[in-house]
């Protein structure tokens, strides 16, 4: 059947991808979320008609923002995930048996009701010991903590509509004060090549770089999402992402990954010559 | 106006662009050949019905695939470009001094042409008096060289189609003939992601071990092409591509680029683990 | 959202529609039946990637398809309507007070059942105590019977496909004889404008006459299918179309109606020159 | 090559043909108009975006907004054609040999010349010795008459951006003072079945019958045109479109058409029950 969806990736660019069959559609309080069937990606999860994520390439996105800041800071227990409802980046982290506490604040219930039935190779692990779930506003969650955690992951959608809160210097700040004196922030950072992106990639380094000493951009090749060219932030309080990896550390773990390796994890902080100009211009 | 270009990634994917308008259609001996406006990218050459390239993002591959060898082997002085009408791969060679000889086997003279006149920041390089063009068939031209060149770069379109012969164990031979004794081959190397394209990468990746005794694999974030994840073959009768960079010689050389650094390079050849395993397979 | 069902009408044009949401899908024994709400056209009933039908414009189809031979037939009592699972066509059947038996043959039970359920306003007469469904193969259905039916009503979809064998002149000449000897036939009969359907109009008009002494093509506006203009056939044994309307008294009925009047009875059956000319082609 | 336009129904639907090329594209001072070729409906007009006419089924509406009005009024010897720079309605009118005069009001001069260019076929009569072609502003243009036509064609675009003028009960009027006391004045009317459309179309019958004593609508099918159910508005000051039809006289004259027949005419102005209803509400 020709049944398509688009994302659209700009007003004059869309990715297309043929659905078999739309599995699901609800409007919760604070958006419309779809799943929908396709051959070519698996399953889709769509949120106000954007692309959120997709069973074939969503082991990318969230192992590159996971397994990054676990293998330079090197004794994390706790940690907190803002957004981050459908459980993909706690999949990842429950594989550390070092860590104590996951607490994942997602506004939106239905969102994680949505992920536990249709996508439950992600969304596997919401039920571990250490993972709490605060049905709130991350903006919120996070200006009452202080002090409490080691790693601090934002897994926001775009810089447009209901997460906006999330892209904000007050909000970076909040951040910094939430983590321990040797705390690290991961987040998604956009991608650097479509112009309106780019320009949000910028605004967000620029905020990140006022309340961390250190900001890195880093990047993965996450075909689903706009250009396939994506970036995530490690801004952090004392450990530096590359001088202080522990690959060998790392992988004596065991952590059974399909993207990352230690191997990469230099390479993916070599921004091409155009994305560090794009950076450098705010720093 | 609503007029969209799709280049179709699979039977159930595609990326659609909106055309302002379209500059130039014809049909070659060999293929159509379409020049097509657009905001997001520039102009796009298409030619029978597949994007080839875009203005805003044909630099990525053209420097990829040619400062890569450029920056490894240290002593090019003639160079094989089979393929690359366009002029794309030319602009980035003549940006070195020291090559003497440029040898470009491009079958169609209308590409040629059209890039001139649609393309010229392109094609700008093609009357530089090292370069020679042979409207000649790849295939044919290789086979009556021996121990000619230090660096044959194939910029093949895909393996479907009037290009198929450039993607056989046959060919990747005839180009090793063609080469001095420590020549360098590099060949654009499709995409890993989508199933149809990761096992002609698997295809090609096979025949190419079989006739050199160095080949890695290396990619970059190609935006307007499949998956966005594109990957190149670095094929060597001796030097290494990490082993023997010299990235201090190439940066004195002060080669402008957008994309390439030699800070890139060792991160190029990181290849994800689901990537590196479809290559192990194969190895 | 952006997802879009389109109907293919050619392989060069389509006509696309904005879904809002998929009700329904399912293969069943005979064809993949699909449900899809749409702001537009309201629900959308698919069958095998073609649309069926739409709740805002049924009432075209099912109007004319029925009305037409009912206000010439002077005394209707028993209808055989050959596919209709849909429910539209005994819809308007059981407005007549005078009807007395309404054989429907129907194959797929799930296209009755997700009729039933989805199109609740199309399908409400189902019931209705005169009416019989056979689940049932047509051509067999129909070869069996012999002076039986008064009006036969062919609801079929294209010529491709399962529906293939209701367009053979051996079908026709069954249901010449299924019929009293004034029986009428009435069918769906595909659109004049695009090549190949202008080509099955051809085709069936000519097998028609070859087993009625009348035969006329009569067309309405049907905005959803393509062109939007659709013809019907008319195959009569003794009545004439046009001749034998008796308008009045079918207004005197009292039949409600949203597409269909007497008073635009004739007009449907005055063909642009254009199409007479196809149809005059073959007769 | 997957090239395609759209042409917009409304927000949710499309009809989408495939291009085979694009032969033109500027901006005039007006408009932006380009012209496709396609292979399912030939050479297609485009101005600001939105389908003006097809090669394939431009006879359609120019034969039904000129030879209707010409085969009820019995002695037209002076026509004003307002828009119309395209030519099909003069390549109609000059069939007529008792026609004195043309005049054409067109604004664009673009337009007039792509046409003569790109539609040959349909602009062919613009150089007849009647035809007077006027660069002007419709609306001017009238007010400036009195008792000088008896015919006027409005061949307006949509009621949207540059044409709105000429939907305005002061321009009705205003035609109405520009005719002989016998005059008819003949307007294309959108289409009755997309909610806006119809609002436009109820609204233009409301302004057309304060002026006019005789106002009725008729109706053709035109496959590229939004629903395919084009409307025509018939308004007279003197003769009956049904009553003062001379089919036999308009016969004799054999004017070759490949739609309209007088035949047909009476049909034409059956209009379905629910666009009856769309229309006696406003009058």
């Amino acid at each position: 059947m020709e049944m398509w969806f688009s994302d659209e990736h700009t007003d004059n660019v869309k990715l297309s991808i043929r659905v078999e069959q739309q599995l699901f559609s609800a409007q919760s309080e604070f958006q419309r979320i779809d799943v929908l069937e396709s051959k070519e990606f698996g399953r889709i999860l769509v949120a106000d008609g954007d692309l959120m994520l997709t069973e074939k390439d969503e082991f990318i996105y969230h192992e590159m923002i996971t397994h990054v800041p676990m293998a330079v800071h090197p004794h994390v227990e706790k940690v907190l995930v803002i957004g981050g409802g459908d459980g993909g980046i706690v999949r990842e982290l429950v594989k550390y048996d070092a860590l104590e506490k996951i607490d994942v604040v997602e506004a939106d219930p239905l969102l994680i009701e949505v992920c536990r039935k249709f996508f439950p190779q992600m969304a596997c692990s919401m039920n571990d010991p250490r993972v709490s779930i605060f049905n709130e506003d991350g903006l919120r969650f996070v200006r009452s903590k202080s002090d409490v955690y080691d790693l601090i992951i934002i897994d926001s959608p775009n810089p447009f509509g209901p997460g906006e809160g999330l892209f904000t210097k007050e909000f970076y700040g909040n951040c910094y004060n939430a983590l321990h004196s040797d705390g690290v922030m991961i987040n998604q950072h956009e991608s650097p090549f479509y112009k309106e992106e780019a320009f949000q990639c910028q605004r967000m380094h620029k905020r990140i770089i006022e309340s961390f000493p250190i900001s890195k951009i880093y990047q993965a090749h996450i075909p689903s999402y706009p250009s396939g060219h994506w970036l995530f932030g490690f801004a952090s309080k004392q450990y530096h992402p590359l001088n202080d990896l522990d690959g060998v550390t790392w992988t004596l773990k065991g952590i059974p990954t399909r993207y990352y390796l230690p191997r990469l994890h230099q390479g993916m902080f070599a921004l091409p010559a155009y994305v560090e100009e794009l950076v450098k211009d705010v720093e």
